[in-house]
């Protein structure tokens, strides 16, 4: 099963993508979409969903994984990040993808052990658990958390459907699939 | 010049085409998405994305207009409608449009002339700037509302590049451009 994370933004964009053979799991790709500040809404949505297509188009996921949005306290904010998050979703339906959500909490459960994990935790144990020689920015990681919280709660039979169990995933160097900066 | 207003919301989203001649306003299309309740976030923001893109497709609009939200003093509310906002401005961009946004103030007192409107008034007026021969539909009357905002609203130069001043636009008879209903 190729689960592909997203970790939505306005501003920026994560996306990691995991493969989960049977108990293991394998870096595919990670990236963050950049988008630009001085564009119209519309457009840096666009940006947004464009990449995000193409992101999908060229790593195939059988699924997708999101993280569940913190309720910022500043309404407008909300909104903008809102926003992000429909053209983040619009792009996964578009590519025929399933979208799961978990909360921030179930993710750093599912990645680090603990809910209370701090950022850096978080990005540690991505790069232990994908055995990655580097450590996987900010955006990145926890899209990657994400996809990994999924491998994690699917149910086994999914995880056995998808790729088989027979590949042995090797150590994966630590690739970015994409880093668009557009800005 | 023709436009594309749009009322966004996740379970219903108003649309209305005008096309401004000159000085005048001509009815086009209008209707509502019907967003099932059923379905998952992702699949309800890509009814709005796929039917704004058909009716985008269908009507061939210059320009689009939407009206700029009220922020809900619910956070999780305001997250719903950015979300659905986020999807309907994808398929704006998506169809090549650019998209001019107004506040509920600014169309109200372009549409009615004063911004203290009842909903029945801006119903009202949209019958008669558009001399349909029944009421909009709520939805319907918002989106439209929102199209002759901009049809006011942008430059003389624009409102005459578009069609040309020559087409004597007659009495439309009011005439639902499509109506989805997929509950």
């Amino acid at each position: 099963m190729r689960i592909l994370g997203i970790d939505p933004g306005l501003r920026r964009t994560g996306f990691g993508v995991v493969d989960a053979v049977g108990e293991r799991l394998r870096y595919v790709a990670s990236g963050t979409v950049v988008v630009p500040a001085n564009l119209g809404l519309s457009q840096r949505l666009k940006v947004i969903l464009d990449n995000l297509r193409e992101v999908a188009g060229d790593t195939r996921p059988d699924v997708a994984a999101m993280e569940k949005v913190f309720l910022n306290t500043n309404p407008a904010s909300t909104l903008l990040l809102g926003q992000a998050r429909g053209a983040a979703l619009c792009a996964l339906a578009d590519s025929g993808l399933e979208v799961h959500e978990y909360t921030a909490l179930q993710i750093k459960k599912s990645v680090v052990g603990t809910g209370r994990a701090a950022k850096e935790q978080v990005q540690a144990m991505v790069q232990h658990l994908l055995s990655l020689d580097g450590r996987p920015a900010p955006d990145s990681a926890d899209a990657l958390a994400c996809a990994i919280c999924h491998a994690h709660a699917a149910p086994l039979a999914d995880r056995l459907g998808g790729l088989g169990a027979l590949a042995t995933p090797g150590r994966a160097r630590m690739r970015r699939g994409r880093l668009i900066a557009l800005s």
